[in-house]
């Protein structure tokens, strides 16, 4: 991580988050500040969001270190319409410290003064607070004074929850922003698919190989629109990625090469082969029953450096996507 | 529409207008100016325009709102190497309000000195003179004070008929800029391919669907080279759409998504099978006797928000566009 | 030429240049300064580079005039999954006057000190200095007191080589940038896949065809990891374009289109059919015997905009890039 550890995730995205704050309007997102100027922007609770405002605010995840874009396949009979495109540079900064969604955040009632709040904070900010072990790993802090985290919840996050994140990144209230981004969203499934590449750089990291080993990784996922029931979101953007996702990586070694190709496919997992939703539903919607082998691309191109060879594991499952997503 | 009226299609535009001008070599337009500070970018009157130019003028047409860009198919026997492909925020605004050549504009042999003009004005400057019912329905006009024309004809527009757009406008003559883009031509054909969503937002229109239902729209088509002759270099560029397009449409509720699938491909119109050319001949040419229902994507998939269901519809020609296109 | 000869490759690149310097941390490429202030850009001999790196040298060794992007591939069983995009404005300038590594720069021991050097420089400087027989026949020399070079070469040039282009491009030390690209390293990977567009109007040329003939170009080969080896690395990036790359040209007349059709692909030549590596061995490592033709896409699609036909030729060699790329 030495040769990247000077790059600010928080600086390099900064551009981003104020092209999505100037253009909320287009973007169909609601700009709500709070009474100390922390912005958060809202993505699909009151706002309708938009395609468009899921890829921008996957970029900001990924502390703009990467390119997202959607793209409408042109073969005769293709596996989904509609893409997300996912091309990440110094990906384990862009997807680890950056985009992985690691960073617990919660509050109780009494804390919220109503309903309980739990999300799992992603994007560049988590980098400034660094409370996850991950950092340790990876040897990264980010130093800036401004930052964004995007919260997957389907409404805004309580005060308390706020000052716990300032307080946590050293950050002045007006410094921060927020983007809100409902499973059931619109943009919340756009920028869940685009974890593709992610999903797969975090298995790396479970299967145990170093994350120096990483050179380039780019994917891709077809995006569904979301599902109106929490669940079957939930499940809709995960069977994306499960049984959708096509992921090409560039490792240094050869040994790590043709272990990923093999290893990383989500087809390796128990449960493959179900809807994800009906996975989670069988563990009685517990998320840490299900086998963490799951969470990975369906088909995994791995390329070494060492050897030149490009290994080549799992398989895009159309059947089970149009089972799912299409009408009968 | 409440919520992005306070949009401006004309202003949204302007950068890119600007670039157009600014690029105008490396374009290959010509920059033609009126005595009275009207510019005309001619892109394949006199200039020999660009695949680029085309891209820019349809990115201008659609309000600023679009992405428009050329892809080239990468699966082994594609249907076509080259295709437009794209994407609308804001798809009513883009397509309806601004895109659609819906601005009649014409004048009289004695009005211009010479042979009698006909255009149908399309592009962000149609929602500042609001002359067509339509924007009653849109329930939008724009406030800008400038604005951009696009008009697919051979030559450029005859002062009577700038002089008409200005004052319909209200603009002054200087801050009027119209791109001039033949059928025939390279930057021509890119503009009308580019209208595969906006043909699908018309059509859903017609077939009487709250334009509200629409969320997001996306499609592309493959793009021909242009044909010398008139009728064929027209026929071509619906061809394109009609045989070879595809969209993808998220819209609100269910029953909007089962509708537009099934009703909106072009296979549900008299005279789907022929080539447009041979369609418009063999109603002597007369636009107005040709099925309105023929004027759609070849192939839809539509998205539903109240239930997460996907319909599919209509399938693309490659056999018509094939015999049409490629040398026997 | 006339049309564009006023457009400067140089001055188009510039912003390019300035953002693979300003950039170079997150790309992955070092900043070398000689004492004289000339930058050489280490995109893979000491620096690990990066894919985006090697997009934005291609872009900037076109002049500014071309588009260079990594896509994913969706269809279910891909070619490869990533593929390098390219679309050339003005096509002759960018891929001719700019791209092609025509330039033949070297330095004997005594003149290096060290080890005897070679390299075919290309990029927008070689037009600076025209000192290729090749720029008569275009009719373009560049103006400007800033130039970019690219060097596919494994070590950063001698000062003795830097000298010569600085004299022969009339450039202050300072204000020439020289971008490094190994042929074993992953920039130097893509931006030698990214020439596909090139070799098909270098052999067009080759051919005998009027430049003036060119309108459009567009292309894309699938983007292989470098190799370890030498010669192997240079069989690979041959290959990706030989047995994996597709052009689109639109040319005017339909002779033209119809003889490029049938002629420009590299099925056409002695020795088509065998990995580029082992023809260059079997000659001797003496690139001079291997077929001329053989340089060329396998496939061509070619637009007449005379008869509006598009002629196709050649085919994408599935078979022999997986014997090559993949794991058995």
């Amino acid at each position: 991580m030495t040769s990247t550890s000077a790059l600010s995730v928080n600086a390099l995205s900064e551009p981003l988050v104020k092209q999505l704050i100037d253009d909320a309007q287009r973007l169909r997102v609601d700009i709500v500040r709070t009474p100390a100027g922390t912005v958060i922007v809202d993505a699909g609770v009151n706002a309708a969001g938009s395609v468009e405002a899921g890829l921008l605010i996957a970029r900001i995840c990924m502390g703009g270190l990467g390119h997202v874009t959607q793209r409408i396949a042109f073969d005769a009979a293709p596996l989904w319409p509609a893409f997300i495109e996912v091309h990440a540079s110094n990906p384990v900064l862009a997807c680890l410290a950056s985009q992985y969604a690691g960073w617990s955040l919660s509050a109780t009632k009494e804390q919220t003064g109503g309903k309980k709040f739990f999300s799992l904070g992603s994007g560049p900010a988590r980098a400034l607070a660094c409370k996850e072990p991950l950092f340790d790993e990876l040897g990264y802090r980010d130093r800036h004074d401004r930052g964004a985290l995007v919260m997957e919840v389907d409404r805004l996050p309580p005060q308390v929850v706020i000052d716990k994140v300032l307080n946590d990144c050293g950050l002045a209230p007006a410094n921060l922003v927020i983007a809100v981004t409902p499973t059931q969203s619109v943009a919340g499934t756009v920028q869940v698919v685009a974890r593709v590449v992610e999903v797969a750089l975090h298995k790396t990291h479970v299967l145990g190989v170093d994350l120096n080993e990483i050179v380039d990784v780019s994917g891709n996922a077809p995006l569904p629109p979301p599902a109106p029931d929490g669940v079957q979101a939930m499940g809709r953007t995960n069977d994306a990625i499960l049984y959708g996702g096509r992921v090409h990586l560039t490792v240094k070694s050869d040994a790590v090469a043709k272990k990923l190709a093999a290893e990383l496919p989500s087809s390796n997992a128990r449960g493959y082969g179900e809807p994800f939703a009906d996975i989670f539903k069988s563990f009685n919607y517990d998320f840490y029953q299900i086998d963490a082998a799951l969470f990975a691309p369906a088909e995994a191109w791995v390329s070494s450096l060492e050897s030149g060879v490009t290994y080549h594991g799992g398989t895009l499952n159309k059947a089970l996507l149009d089972a799912q997503w299409q009408a009968r």
